[in-house]
């Protein structure tokens, strides 16, 4: 049994609910949106779900609802900006417009962000760069859950890196990936159902390869020991020191450059079931493409890469070679119609939330 | 037995066989030094091995050692720069040069290149920019050699990534990697030897998995299918759609934003032993830290940045974890005082090229 909800009503929950918590109509509205363009690409771990973390931080107080992002150093190009704590949506947009703007006047707008919160999706950032048809970038660190090389507990976040370049025919190239081997919602998903991980992608406290998802969920969260491996995987032989390193760049451009938290220094705050990470920090790049060429030359060699890509030869057994944010926008256009399914687990989470504020989530059910 | 040659001895070597082949004193001062950085940090395959390679590249013409890089678009902060199939080297160095000008002045520079070709290690140029006390990027494409997801062609190039952040009492932090599992050159190794490559390294010509490395190179090199994989692996069970659009990624801001070349619009022109890729493309952005936050506090960061991963538990059997560079600064300030140990096959490059110009390389053989 699917349960299906209009993507509209959906967003009108989500602003309902938190207006209810006492966010600013605006925060309401960005945190909303930020949640459904999630679950319409099919990324439920960073959709609705996450309303009943956010409401708990909020009354634990490591969001601060009411917090004003501000720029503390700025020059023509670039700027460096404290959340002060806010909403990470709210802190994440404002620095975003920043980078956007710089980049329309000067060809590039860097904005490195200290003292933010989690941001929802990377990819939400830089899709609001090509929007203004720039290209984009946007990095954000994050709890510490991935293991470097050759140790036993995890240091660094699973700091994505997300990339989106505008092209013609095509959709943007979007890029939006963990530096680790999964994101965490992966394990939680396996520990959920109790079916063992595939080996390759979390250690164990003593730094073995371990395929229990629960007891290294357990273990992890507690920093016992074990945690999510780099891109890459266990030790060098397969590459996994980059991964590491890839996760290390993301935290040296976020949070050392903005004078802000890194690796362990983001601490995870527990309460009751909702695992807080705070201090969290961020950076973002807009580049106007045509300083550096014309866009008509940009989009067509981006269709041009993008071609020759999918058409290429196909390995035994597949029929089609993705490019990077090709499967969202196409499952975002057809949720958009059918209506966004929503996982159980999910579910459950939005009918808890509703049944406290008295603000309910109106879903259908269909036999799938 | 060993084959041992001071540093200095090295360099001169490789400057005079550039002379003799007509470069400039100063291109060939400039190809030599990138050369023995490599051969000091340990990584031949980017070493004074590469002369052959250069020397065949430009008696065919891939390479026209009297080009002079031109700066076809520019704005305070950015600039793109054409190559005119001048060497990597000469062309990356002007554009790196270009961006700390930049970067100096407005607090960004970043120059993206077309037509250049093969520049040596990417980690040098960032380092270049470390040394002018910025932080450093450095992104090159390369030949395709590398199979997207799902593929069984190589479209994309090992195309790398590499990121300079100056420290304190730390060496800096110095990421250069390969997007790809492995580089091309770990491949040769395995042909070498006859050994079976670790499975997970690279698919055959029908996409499977394979450990044949001297079958494999045959037939990727003769674009007949088989390739290396993405960094990830196969397929997208532990993230080889990640390597893949980190290799997309670079290409777009190297290639698709300059204008030039990129996937498998690079060409591999073979002319005897020699593969020589054309029109290669690059990306370089320097940032200068104060803009941002004050040096003394981003360098403090990065100390204990650096200090929090490496002093961080081990994984069992493990006694260090290693940062990026780490390794290779001590490695070159071990090769600096004791000589610069050549692997044979490098030698017998060495060896044949000497005796062709008249100009031989003085080296110790010692019993290791």
């Amino acid at each position: 049994m699917a349960i299906i909800v209009d993507h509209r009503k959906l967003r009108t929950f989500t602003e309902n609910n938190f207006r209810f918590v006492g966010l600013s109509q605006e925060a309401a509205h960005l945190c909303a949106d930020n949640f459904v363009a999630a679950d319409l690409r099919g990324v439920s771990s960073h959709g609705a779900a996450l309303i009943r973390r956010y409401m708990d931080a909020i009354r634990i107080g490591t969001i601060l609802p009411q917090a004003k992002p501000e720029i503390i150093r700025e020059s023509p190009s670039t700027a460096t900006i404290d959340g002060h704590l806010g909403l990470g949506q709210v802190v994440a947009d404002f620095a975003t417009g920043v980078a956007i703007e710089k980049a329309k006047q000067t060809g590039i707008g860097i904005a490195t962000v200290r003292n933010s919160n989690h941001y929802g999706m990377a990819g939400y950032y830089a899709q609001m760069m090509v929007d203004e048809g720039l290209l984009g970038m946007s990095l954000t660190n994050a709890a510490p859950y991935v293991i470097p090389t050759f140790g036993r507990i995890p240091v660094i976040g699973t700091n994505p890196i997300s990339l989106a370049a505008p092209a013609n025919r095509h959709y943007p190239f979007l890029l939006d990936m963990a530096t680790s081997v999964v994101p965490r919602n992966k394990l939680d998903e396996y520990a959920d159902t109790g079916m063992p991980m595939p080996a390759g992608w979390a250690l164990d406290a003593q730094g073995r390869i371990t395929t229990d998802a629960a007891a290294l969920l357990t273990s992890m969260v507690s920093r016992l020991g074990g945690g999510i491996l780099p891109l890459g995987g266990k030790g060098e032989l397969c590459g996994g020191h980059k991964g590491y390193g890839l996760s290390v760049l993301v935290d040296i451009l976020c949070g050392v450059l903005s004078g802000g938290a890194y690796a362990d220094l983001i601490q995870n705050v527990k309460d009751g079931e909702s695992i807080i990470a705070t201090q969290v920090c961020h950076f973002f790049m807009a580049l106007k493409i045509d300083n550096f060429v014309d866009m008509d030359t940009f989009t067509a060699g981006m269709d041009d890469l993008i071609d020759r890509l999918k058409n290429s030869e196909k390995a035994a057994g597949q029929t089609t070679i993705y490019v990077h944010g090709e499967k969202e926008y196409e499952l975002c256009a057809k949720h958009e119609k059918i209506g966004v399914p929503l996982p159980e687990y999910v579910y459950e989470i939005l009918e808890s939330v509703g049944k406290e504020t008295g603000i309910p989530l109106d879903v259908r059910r269909e036999r799938r």
